[in-house]
C-alpha cells in the first residue's frame, strides 16, 4: 500500500502535502521510486537513515505489521505526525506504549481505516448512534468474502506465519470490519468465545477460517465470522436493537423500523400471538466513498486545520483488541474477557512463534498488484 | 394443534381417513368437541380409557411434550400407527425407547415436520444431496423470528417452564429449523458450543434466546441463532459449499454457483488474488406448501399404500438431539461431543426442575388461536 500512498503524494491529489521522501528497506524498490519520482523525493534504504535525515512533517507507516508501533513511536519522537496502516500492530502490549507516546507528542495521529470513509457504514452508524436503532440486543458480520488461493499465501515466505504477520484473515483481511464493527456500534465486548480454523483451507499456520462470539456490557450478544477459504463469500451486516433491525448487504442499508419499542410492546401487549408494526424502509446513503484517498485528506486537513480525525489513530487498539482477544480465546479454548491479559497473550504470541516449524516453498518475494484489495 | 388436526379428519380433507375419537383430558375441550363433532366421534377423558377403548388404526399425538413418546410407546403397543407433533419429547432418552418401540411394531410412525413439505426447503435439499452444491464448508441459520411478548407465556403457567415444557425457544419455536437443518445438510453436528440467555427478553425461566455454534464430521462449521426476543426477526439460512453458496431468505432460494470446485482452484490458480467465476442464480422453486395437511395426507398414504414418509418418526430424535445438546453446552458452560451423554442430560433437567422456583402469576390457561402460527 505504501507505493500507491506516495505516488498519490506525488501526484498532488491530496492539497496541502507533497511527498519528500521515501523509505524501503528494498533495494529493488528504491530503484523503482528513482524511476518514478524522480531525485527530489529523498530514498533512504534503511530505518536510521530515514530517521537521522528525512525532512518531513509527517508519515505514512505501510510496513509489515510488527513494525507499526515502533516505526510511530520513534516518529512521535521526532515530532512527525503519523499515518498508520491497519491493524495498529499485531498485539496490544505495544500498541497501548504507541498510543502514549502519540499522547505524549500531541501530534496528529490517525488511522488508515479507509472503510469508515464509507457512506453506507457511515450512515449506519448515524442511526444508532441517534438512537433510532434503540439499545442494541444482537450484532451479526458474515465477512466472508476475502477469498484468497493458495497463491496469494505462496507469494512471500513472510505471509500467514506467526513470526512474518502475526495471524491471518483476523489480522489482514479483517481489521476493517473488526473496526467498523466497533465503530458503528459503539460498543466493546467484554467478553469473548473464538473458535478458529488454523490452516484449515490452505497451507499456512495462522487463521483462515473464525466464528467468533461475544458480548457486551448491555447484555447484547454478537457474531463475527470470517473466512478466506470461501467463495464467493457473503458480507452481510445486521444489527437488531429495540426499535428494529439494520442489515447492510449487497451495498444497501435497509432499515425495519418499529413503529413502537419491542421493550414497551412486550410489556403492554394483551394478546397471544402478535409483535409491533415494523416498516422495512430503504435508506437513502448519499456521498461519495473516498476510501484512502478520504483518509489521507482527513489527516492533512487535521494537520493544517484542525479538522477532526474520521479515524484517530488511538482507535487502532479497539479492533486490535478484538483480534488478540479472538486469538486467545481459540488457543485457549476457553473465555477471554477484555481487555485482555496482554501479557499473557504477548507471551502466547511468542511461543506460536517459537514453535512454528512453517516453512514454505517460496523463492522469492512478489509484490502484488493490490489494485483490487481495500 | 390438535382440534386443527381433529377438524381436518372430520371434515374428510384426507382421503382415506375419517375421526373416530378424540381424547382430552380437559373438560371444557371434550364438550366443545361434542358441539363440534357429534356423537359419532367417540370422546374419552382419560389417557387409560382412551388406550382401552379407542377404536382406531392410528393417532395423532399433540400433547404437551413430555408426554410425546410415552403416549407413542403405548399406542404402538396397541398397535397403531403414529404422527406425533414436535417436538420428538424433551428429552432424547425416552424418544431413543419411543423409536425402539416404533421399530418393534412395525407401524407407520411420522413426525409432524410439516415445514418439511416446503418446496423451498425441498429443492435446497436436493441441490445440497445432488451434489450440486459440494462438500459443505459451513451451515448458518438466522431464525429469529419467532417473536413472542409476555402475554404469549402468561397464557399458560405451564409455558417456559422446565416442568411445563421443558424448554423454551429451542423447543417450541425452532424445532422445525432445527429438523431442517440436519434434513436439508444431511449432516448431524459432531460437538456442538452454546449460549444461551435465560429469561433474557421475558420473565419466564427457560431460554428465549440462543447462539450455538457447532462442527461436523468433514471439518465444516455452522450457526444457528434464534430469538424470541426480536421484532422484526431474520429467517436467513446460508449454506456455504466447494461449488458456491446458496441462501434462502425473504422466501427466495439464491445459488451462488461456482464453474469449479474452490478446492481445486485453491491449488491451481497461480495469480496473486482472484477467485474461481461464480454465478448468481435464482433457482425456481415450484410446487405447493402443503404444510400440515401434506404431513398428514402423507402419513395416510404411506398406511394405506406404503407411501415413503417425508417426516420418519425415527428422525426426530435427531433435531432433538441438537436442541439437547444445546442446553447442556449452555449449563455446562463448555463443548459437548455428540451423541450427547443422555443420562447427563436427564439428569441436569431434572436439576432444572427441582431448583425451579418459578410461580407465574396466571389464573388459568387460555387456548390461543394457533392460526397465525406454524
Amino acid at each position: 500500500m505504501g507505493t500507491s500512498h506516495a505516488k498519490r503524494l506525488f501526484n498532488r491529489e491530496i492539497e496541502g502535502a507533497i511527498l519528500a521522501a521515501v523509505c524501503d528497506v528494498r533495494e529493488d524498490r528504491m530503484v523503482k521510486a528513482r524511476e518514478e519520482f524522480g531525485d527530489r523525493v529523498k530514498r533512504f534504504l534503511t530505518i536510521d537513515e530515514f530517521f537521522a535525515d528525512a525532512d518531513i512533517d509527517g508519515v505514512i507507516i505501510a510496513t509489515p505489521h510488527y513494525d507499526h508501533p515502533t516505526l510511530a513511536i520513534r516518529s512521535f519522537e521526532k515530532g512527525w505526525h503519523v499515518l498508520c496502516e491497519k491493524p495498529a500492530g499485531v498485539y496490544t502490549k505495544n500498541v497501548r506504549l504507541m498510543n502514549e507516546a502519540a499522547a505524549k507528542s500531541g501530534k496528529v495521529f490517525s488511522m488508515m481505516f479507509n472503510q469508515r470513509t464509507n457512506p453506507l457504514y457511515q450512515k449506519m452508524r448515524e442511526l444508532i448512534q441517534s438512537g433510532e436503532l434503540g439499545e442494541i440486543k444482537r450484532t451479526n458480520w458474515i465477512i466472508t468474502d476475502w477469498y484468497r488461493a493458495q497463491s496469494y499465501y505462496d507469494s512471500g515466505g513472510w505471509r500467514a506465519t506467526w513470526e512474518g504477520e502475526g495471524g491471518g484473515v483476523m489480522l489482514n483481511q479483517s481489521p476493517h470490519q473488526l473496526d467498523l464493527w466497533q465503530w458503528i456500534t459503539g460498543m466493546m465486548p467484554t467478553r469473548i468465545r473464538s473458535f478458529c480454523g488454523f490452516g484449515k483451507y490452505h497451507d499456512i499456520e495462522v487463521e483462515d477460517d473464525v466464528t467468533a462470539y461475544v458480548e457486551y456490557e448491555n447484555g447484547a450478544t454478537g457474531l463475527f465470522v470470517t473466512s478466506t477459504g470461501e467463495a464467493p463469500g457473503t458480507n452481510r451486516f445486521e444489527v437488531a436493537g429495540d426499535r428494529g433491525k439494520l442489515v447492510i448487504e449487497n451495498g444497501d442499508l435497509t432499515f425495519w423500523r418499529l413503529r413502537q419499542s419491542e421493550r414497551e410492546f412486550n410489556q403492554t401487549f394483551k394478546g397471544g400471538f402478535g409483535e409491533p408494526e415494523s416498516w422495512k424502509i430503504d435508506i437513502p446513503v448519499r456521498g461519495k466513498n473516498e476510501q484512502h484517498l478520504g483518509i489521507l485528506e482527513n489527516w492533512v486537513d487535521a494537520i493544517l486545520n484542525g479538522t477532526e480525525l474520521l479515524a484517530p489513530g488511538e482507535e487502532g487498539i479497539k479492533s486490535l483488541a478484538i483480534s488478540n482477544g479472538v486469538y486467545l480465546s481459540s488457543w485457549l479454548d476457553d473465555w477471554v474477557e477484555l481487555p485482555i491479559d496482554e501479557d499473557l497473550y504477548y507471551e502466547k504470541l511468542q511461543e506460536k512463534i517459537a514453535t512454528s516449524t512453517f516453512s514454505k516453498d517460496t523463492k522469492k518475494d512478489v509484490t502484488l498488484d493490490v489494485s483490487g484489495t481495500h
